[in-house]
Protein backbone atom coordinates (compact mmCIF):
# COMPACT_ATOMS: atom_id res chain seq x y z
CA UNK A 1 0.00 0.00 0.00
CA UNK A 2 3.01 2.69 0.67
CA UNK A 3 5.64 0.03 -0.43
CA UNK A 4 6.87 2.52 -3.54
CA UNK A 5 6.29 6.07 -3.37
CA UNK A 6 6.74 8.87 -5.84
CA UNK A 7 7.59 11.76 -4.65
CA UNK A 8 7.41 14.86 -7.04
CA UNK A 9 9.05 18.27 -5.77
CA UNK A 10 9.32 21.58 -7.70
CA UNK A 11 11.90 22.55 -4.13
CA UNK A 12 9.20 24.66 -2.48
CA UNK A 13 8.26 24.80 1.09
CA UNK A 14 4.91 22.73 0.27
CA UNK A 15 6.96 19.98 -1.07
CA UNK A 16 9.59 19.87 1.89
CA UNK A 17 6.44 19.94 4.23
CA UNK A 18 4.93 16.62 2.12
CA UNK A 19 8.61 15.04 2.19
CA UNK A 20 7.92 14.90 6.30
CA UNK A 21 5.34 12.80 5.35
CA UNK A 22 7.52 10.48 2.65
CA UNK A 23 9.94 9.62 5.48
CA UNK A 24 6.98 8.76 8.33
CA UNK A 25 5.72 6.32 6.31
CA UNK A 26 8.85 4.24 6.11
CA UNK A 27 7.25 2.13 9.33
CA UNK A 28 4.30 1.82 7.11
CA UNK A 29 6.18 0.22 4.69
CA UNK A 30 7.87 2.49 2.29
CA UNK A 31 10.68 0.44 0.42
CA UNK A 32 11.29 2.42 -2.23
CA UNK A 33 10.77 6.33 -3.32
CA UNK A 34 11.12 8.11 -6.87
CA UNK A 35 11.84 11.59 -6.24
CA UNK A 36 11.06 13.44 -9.33
CA UNK A 37 11.69 16.83 -10.24
CA UNK A 38 9.76 18.06 -13.71
CA UNK A 39 11.46 21.26 -15.50
CA UNK A 40 8.81 23.63 -17.02
CA UNK A 41 9.57 23.89 -20.80
CA UNK A 42 8.87 27.12 -20.62
CA UNK A 43 10.48 28.03 -17.49
CA UNK A 44 13.32 26.74 -19.57
CA UNK A 45 13.16 28.64 -22.70
CA UNK A 46 12.66 31.88 -20.72
CA UNK A 47 15.73 30.79 -18.42
CA UNK A 48 17.48 30.26 -22.00
CA UNK A 49 16.08 33.60 -23.79
CA UNK A 50 19.27 36.02 -22.79
CA UNK A 51 21.12 33.79 -25.16
CA UNK A 52 19.89 35.39 -28.33
CA UNK A 53 20.64 38.43 -27.11
CA UNK A 54 24.07 37.93 -26.76
CA UNK A 55 26.84 37.50 -28.83
CA UNK A 56 28.46 34.32 -30.04
CA UNK A 57 27.17 31.16 -30.47
CA UNK A 58 23.27 31.47 -29.59
CA UNK A 59 22.88 27.51 -29.87
CA UNK A 60 25.93 27.34 -27.28
CA UNK A 61 24.81 29.71 -24.89
CA UNK A 62 21.52 27.56 -24.53
CA UNK A 63 23.09 24.01 -24.61
CA UNK A 64 24.80 25.37 -21.49
CA UNK A 65 22.40 27.30 -19.76
CA UNK A 66 20.41 24.13 -19.71
CA UNK A 67 23.42 21.80 -18.69
CA UNK A 68 23.62 24.29 -15.61
CA UNK A 69 20.05 24.07 -14.82
CA UNK A 70 19.69 20.57 -14.84
CA UNK A 71 22.63 20.06 -12.98
CA UNK A 72 21.36 22.53 -10.47
CA UNK A 73 18.21 20.47 -10.53
CA UNK A 74 20.04 16.77 -10.07
CA UNK A 75 21.98 17.97 -6.92
CA UNK A 76 18.89 18.88 -5.12
CA UNK A 77 17.49 15.86 -5.78
CA UNK A 78 20.75 14.14 -4.65
CA UNK A 79 20.53 16.17 -1.65
CA UNK A 80 17.14 14.90 -0.97
CA UNK A 81 17.77 11.31 -1.61
CA UNK A 82 20.01 11.37 0.93
CA UNK A 83 17.95 12.71 3.65
CA UNK A 84 16.33 9.55 3.20
CA UNK A 85 16.96 6.10 4.44
CA UNK A 86 15.02 3.71 1.96
CA UNK A 87 15.97 2.72 -1.53
CA UNK A 88 15.80 6.24 -3.60
CA UNK A 89 15.80 7.29 -7.45
CA UNK A 90 16.13 10.56 -8.48
CA UNK A 91 14.01 11.10 -11.86
CA UNK A 92 14.59 14.43 -14.04
CA UNK A 93 11.95 15.35 -16.06
CA UNK A 94 11.53 18.17 -19.03
CA UNK A 95 7.98 18.72 -19.95
CA UNK A 96 4.06 19.67 -18.08
CA UNK A 97 4.47 18.86 -14.85
CA UNK A 98 1.56 17.12 -14.46
CA UNK A 99 1.85 14.85 -17.32
CA UNK A 100 5.09 13.82 -16.54
CA UNK A 101 4.18 12.80 -12.72
CA UNK A 102 1.21 10.81 -14.19
CA UNK A 103 3.94 9.34 -16.81
CA UNK A 104 6.45 8.57 -14.14
CA UNK A 105 3.42 7.02 -11.79
CA UNK A 106 2.62 4.83 -14.37
CA UNK A 107 6.04 3.93 -15.37
CA UNK A 108 7.46 3.50 -11.92
CA UNK A 109 4.26 1.49 -10.84
CA UNK A 110 4.56 3.28 -7.83
CA UNK A 111 2.01 2.51 -5.02
CA UNK A 112 1.18 6.19 -3.64
CA UNK A 113 1.91 10.12 -4.48
CA UNK A 114 3.00 12.30 -1.75
CA UNK A 115 2.94 15.87 -3.02
CA UNK A 116 2.54 19.34 -1.83
CA UNK A 117 -0.69 21.45 -2.19
CA UNK A 118 0.37 24.11 -3.79
CA UNK A 119 3.32 24.35 -5.96
CA UNK A 120 4.85 27.49 -7.07
CA UNK A 121 2.01 29.70 -7.04
CA UNK A 122 2.09 31.44 -3.76
CA UNK A 123 -1.74 33.12 -3.84
CA UNK A 124 -3.74 32.83 -1.39
CA UNK A 125 -6.72 32.59 -3.35
CA UNK A 126 -5.19 29.44 -5.55
CA UNK A 127 -6.41 27.11 -2.35
CA UNK A 128 -4.81 24.13 -4.39
CA UNK A 129 -2.23 24.86 -7.17
CA UNK A 130 -3.39 23.39 -10.60
CA UNK A 131 -0.70 20.75 -10.82
CA UNK A 132 -2.03 18.94 -7.30
CA UNK A 133 -5.52 19.18 -8.96
CA UNK A 134 -4.49 17.44 -12.36
CA UNK A 135 -2.58 14.88 -10.96
CA UNK A 136 -5.67 13.86 -8.54
CA UNK A 137 -7.70 13.94 -11.49
CA UNK A 138 -6.02 11.56 -13.72
CA UNK A 139 -3.84 9.14 -11.64
CA UNK A 140 -4.93 5.65 -10.49
CA UNK A 141 -2.78 5.78 -7.64
CA UNK A 142 -3.27 7.38 -4.19
CA UNK A 143 -2.39 10.96 -3.62
CA UNK A 144 -1.32 11.94 -0.19
CA UNK A 145 -1.67 16.17 -0.63
CA UNK A 146 0.13 17.78 2.11
CA UNK A 147 -1.04 21.31 2.80
CA UNK A 148 1.39 24.31 3.71
CA UNK A 149 -0.49 25.47 7.14
CA UNK A 150 0.19 22.29 9.37
CA UNK B 1 1.50 13.16 11.66
CA UNK B 2 -1.21 10.38 11.63
CA UNK B 3 -2.02 10.14 14.51
CA UNK B 4 -5.95 10.97 14.25
CA UNK B 5 -7.66 10.50 11.33
CA UNK B 6 -10.94 11.30 9.71
CA UNK B 7 -12.67 9.12 7.78
CA UNK B 8 -15.63 10.32 5.90
CA UNK B 9 -17.55 7.63 4.29
CA UNK B 10 -20.73 7.43 2.14
CA UNK B 11 -20.70 3.56 2.29
CA UNK B 12 -19.89 3.46 -1.04
CA UNK B 13 -16.78 0.89 -2.86
CA UNK B 14 -14.94 3.88 -2.70
CA UNK B 15 -15.21 4.48 0.85
CA UNK B 16 -14.74 0.51 1.29
CA UNK B 17 -11.00 1.18 0.17
CA UNK B 18 -10.11 3.86 1.79
CA UNK B 19 -10.63 2.06 5.04
CA UNK B 20 -8.22 0.13 3.93
CA UNK B 21 -5.56 2.46 3.88
CA UNK B 22 -6.83 4.09 7.89
CA UNK B 23 -6.21 0.35 8.79
CA UNK B 24 -2.61 0.48 7.65
CA UNK B 25 -1.99 3.37 9.18
CA UNK B 26 -1.91 2.02 12.02
CA UNK B 27 1.69 1.20 12.26
CA UNK B 28 2.49 4.28 11.31
CA UNK B 29 0.98 5.88 14.60
CA UNK B 30 -2.82 6.07 13.98
CA UNK B 31 -4.25 6.18 17.82
CA UNK B 32 -7.81 7.21 16.90
CA UNK B 33 -10.32 7.44 13.98
CA UNK B 34 -13.55 9.52 13.93
CA UNK B 35 -15.78 7.68 11.57
CA UNK B 36 -18.27 10.32 10.15
CA UNK B 37 -21.28 10.17 7.33
CA UNK B 38 -23.11 12.91 6.57
CA UNK B 39 -26.97 12.38 5.55
CA UNK B 40 -27.66 14.94 3.09
CA UNK B 41 -30.51 17.33 3.67
CA UNK B 42 -31.34 16.79 0.25
CA UNK B 43 -31.56 13.12 0.47
CA UNK B 44 -33.55 13.00 3.20
CA UNK B 45 -35.86 15.57 1.66
CA UNK B 46 -36.66 12.99 -1.30
CA UNK B 47 -36.58 9.89 1.38
CA UNK B 48 -39.22 11.40 3.48
CA UNK B 49 -41.45 13.03 0.14
CA UNK B 50 -43.88 10.05 0.66
CA UNK B 51 -44.94 11.22 3.70
CA UNK B 52 -46.88 13.84 2.14
CA UNK B 53 -49.29 11.88 0.39
CA UNK B 54 -49.76 9.49 2.77
CA UNK B 55 -53.36 10.24 4.88
CA UNK B 56 -52.09 10.60 8.68
CA UNK B 57 -49.43 12.34 10.52
CA UNK B 58 -47.24 13.68 7.95
CA UNK B 59 -44.88 15.37 10.68
CA UNK B 60 -44.88 12.08 12.93
CA UNK B 61 -44.45 10.44 9.51
CA UNK B 62 -41.30 12.45 8.19
CA UNK B 63 -40.17 12.07 11.86
CA UNK B 64 -40.41 8.39 11.70
CA UNK B 65 -38.68 7.67 8.46
CA UNK B 66 -35.73 10.75 9.31
CA UNK B 67 -35.28 7.82 12.65
CA UNK B 68 -35.20 4.99 10.62
CA UNK B 69 -32.79 6.39 8.03
CA UNK B 70 -30.42 7.93 10.74
CA UNK B 71 -30.93 4.16 12.55
CA UNK B 72 -29.57 2.41 9.56
CA UNK B 73 -26.94 5.23 8.97
CA UNK B 74 -25.53 4.43 13.06
CA UNK B 75 -25.57 0.47 12.65
CA UNK B 76 -23.29 0.97 9.52
CA UNK B 77 -21.26 3.49 11.36
CA UNK B 78 -20.61 0.76 14.50
CA UNK B 79 -19.83 -1.97 11.82
CA UNK B 80 -17.21 0.00 10.29
CA UNK B 81 -16.07 0.73 14.17
CA UNK B 82 -15.99 -2.94 14.91
CA UNK B 83 -13.30 -3.45 11.67
CA UNK B 84 -10.66 -1.25 13.31
CA UNK B 85 -8.37 -1.80 16.11
CA UNK B 86 -7.86 1.56 17.38
CA UNK B 87 -10.12 4.52 19.12
CA UNK B 88 -13.04 5.23 17.10
CA UNK B 89 -15.87 7.44 17.63
CA UNK B 90 -18.48 7.39 15.25
CA UNK B 91 -20.38 10.63 14.42
CA UNK B 92 -23.24 11.08 12.03
CA UNK B 93 -24.29 14.69 10.42
CA UNK B 94 -27.12 15.75 8.04
CA UNK B 95 -26.13 18.75 6.04
CA UNK B 96 -23.37 19.43 2.98
CA UNK B 97 -21.49 16.31 2.95
CA UNK B 98 -18.19 18.47 2.08
CA UNK B 99 -19.11 21.22 4.68
CA UNK B 100 -19.71 18.58 7.70
CA UNK B 101 -16.43 16.89 6.73
CA UNK B 102 -14.56 20.53 6.78
CA UNK B 103 -16.27 21.44 10.32
CA UNK B 104 -15.62 17.89 11.31
CA UNK B 105 -11.90 17.82 10.80
CA UNK B 106 -11.46 21.52 12.69
CA UNK B 107 -13.86 20.23 15.46
CA UNK B 108 -12.21 16.69 16.44
CA UNK B 109 -8.37 18.62 15.45
CA UNK B 110 -7.52 15.75 13.41
CA UNK B 111 -4.32 15.08 11.13
CA UNK B 112 -5.66 13.66 8.37
CA UNK B 113 -8.33 12.81 6.49
CA UNK B 114 -8.75 9.76 4.18
CA UNK B 115 -11.29 9.39 2.04
CA UNK B 116 -12.38 7.95 -1.39
CA UNK B 117 -12.19 9.88 -4.26
CA UNK B 118 -15.73 9.05 -5.85
CA UNK B 119 -18.58 9.07 -3.81
CA UNK B 120 -21.41 8.34 -4.48
CA UNK B 121 -21.18 9.81 -8.74
CA UNK B 122 -20.60 6.57 -10.79
CA UNK B 123 -20.19 8.43 -13.54
CA UNK B 124 -17.11 7.50 -15.28
CA UNK B 125 -16.30 11.01 -16.55
CA UNK B 126 -15.91 12.23 -12.92
CA UNK B 127 -12.84 11.59 -12.33
CA UNK B 128 -12.96 13.09 -8.90
CA UNK B 129 -15.98 13.59 -6.60
CA UNK B 130 -17.31 16.87 -6.02
CA UNK B 131 -17.04 16.06 -2.30
CA UNK B 132 -13.61 15.16 -2.19
CA UNK B 133 -12.29 18.11 -4.67
CA UNK B 134 -14.00 20.73 -2.34
CA UNK B 135 -12.32 18.93 0.69
CA UNK B 136 -9.15 19.06 -0.84
CA UNK B 137 -9.60 22.73 -1.34
CA UNK B 138 -10.57 24.13 1.55
CA UNK B 139 -9.40 21.84 4.65
CA UNK B 140 -5.77 22.60 6.16
CA UNK B 141 -5.39 18.98 7.19
CA UNK B 142 -3.39 16.74 4.47
CA UNK B 143 -5.74 14.60 3.04
CA UNK B 144 -5.29 11.15 1.39
CA UNK B 145 -7.77 10.50 -1.48
CA UNK B 146 -7.74 6.71 -2.71
CA UNK B 147 -9.05 5.95 -5.94
CA UNK B 148 -11.07 3.39 -6.60
CA UNK B 149 -9.06 1.29 -9.52
CA UNK B 150 -6.21 0.01 -7.47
Amino acid sequence: MFKKILYPTDFSEDAKKALEYVKKLKVAGTEDVVILHVMQSSHIEAMTTPCEWMEGDTEKCIEKMEERLKKEAKNKLNEIAKELSVNTKTVLKIGKPFMEILKTAEEEKVSLIVMGSHGMGKIEELLIGSVTENVIRHTKVPVLVVKRYR
